[in-house]
């Protein structure tokens, strides 16, 4: 049994954006009591991640992580011609994921305590984002 | 066809330690012939990794590689009320992953020679740690 | 439904190789409507990655982000035996992708306009490669 949504994300800054409450909800309505949700970005500057949904802090921590690891017009880029975002926005999307896959139990999300799902925007201004769920597995 | 089972592993220390056996033991019971096997860990410092299972020093290398890419106690870490081993903990779990997904190819986990899934423990006292393992496909 | 085939590569030198169309077909034959196609390779000195299809300086500026993130003989390795490319291999495979999972939309790859599937070659001289391809899913 297979059900499948594409979730319309709205232009956002860069940045980590919490998905997961969007994601659970096509897990509801997709009436499967077990299985895993495949939560796929149809991009290549934009990621997902699922981190700490806890201290902001942490999260802050991360943006600035891949801030310094994939900088903003390094000197040996050569593809600049969409902008200086957009070199690094493919390398911390390399860096991170294009798809997340998280077990269904019991008809909801198989996190832990402390996970959220993430869009990781790389973009500083980026256009609305497609965002891909499909959820298979066995009905209630 | 879906199969669910619950890994509860011990207390380690940090680093990597491998979980394959216990996975393909999920994978016997399970009685499914085709399909995938999703890999889950439920926490935000630790995460999961396939890598080569030969060579102990190819994962000594691989444990430096991240200690060094994201450092105990940087000094621009904001996130720091949990411990020094926390924030570096958040990001080497973001540069790996919080799922495998491993094809099951004739009742059994489709690795290669070489490959190990491995946990990979980024807190130096972590508590036990839970894993969900999913198999879905079609039956024996 | 479950579809499953083994795509056999031919050896190629280091980088990103996309192998889009290759998965494709193998969607195409599988005759699956709606689900998910999981590319697995069974290799630790090789990844995958989802890219952006469009213009080679991001894939050249992608490959020397690596190159420079894991490089060819740090002065730390221990793991040496297996020849200079061995180590950094294991280190950018981990970095990146042993699965990429991507949904099955109205029987074909639910892939955003400008993404591509790459097999990431990290050996300069690797021998062949194999990468498991499972479509699950509802069928037409």
């Amino acid at each position: 049994m297979v059900f499948q949504e594409v979730l319309q994300l709205s232009a956002v800054g860069s940045g980590l954006h919490e998905i997961t409450a969007g994601v659970a909800d096509v897990v509801s309505r997709s009436e499967i009591a077990r299985g895993t949700c495949l939560v796929f970005v149809q991009h290549t500057s934009a990621s997902l991640l699922i981190q700490e949904n806890a201290d902001p802090s942490a999260r802050a921590d991360l943006e600035t992580f891949f801030e310094r690891l994939a900088p903003l017009g390094a000197a040996w880029y050569t593809h600049t011609t969409e902008g200086p975002d957009d070199m690094p926005a493919h390398l911390r999307a390399a860096l991170t994921n294009t798809s997340e896959l998280i077990p269904v139990v019991e008809g909801r999300l198989g996190l832990g305590t402390w996970q959220g799902i993430y869009l990781f925007e790389h973009r500083d201004r980026a256009p609305r984002r497609r965002v891909v769920v499909t959820i298979s597995g066995d009905g209630r």
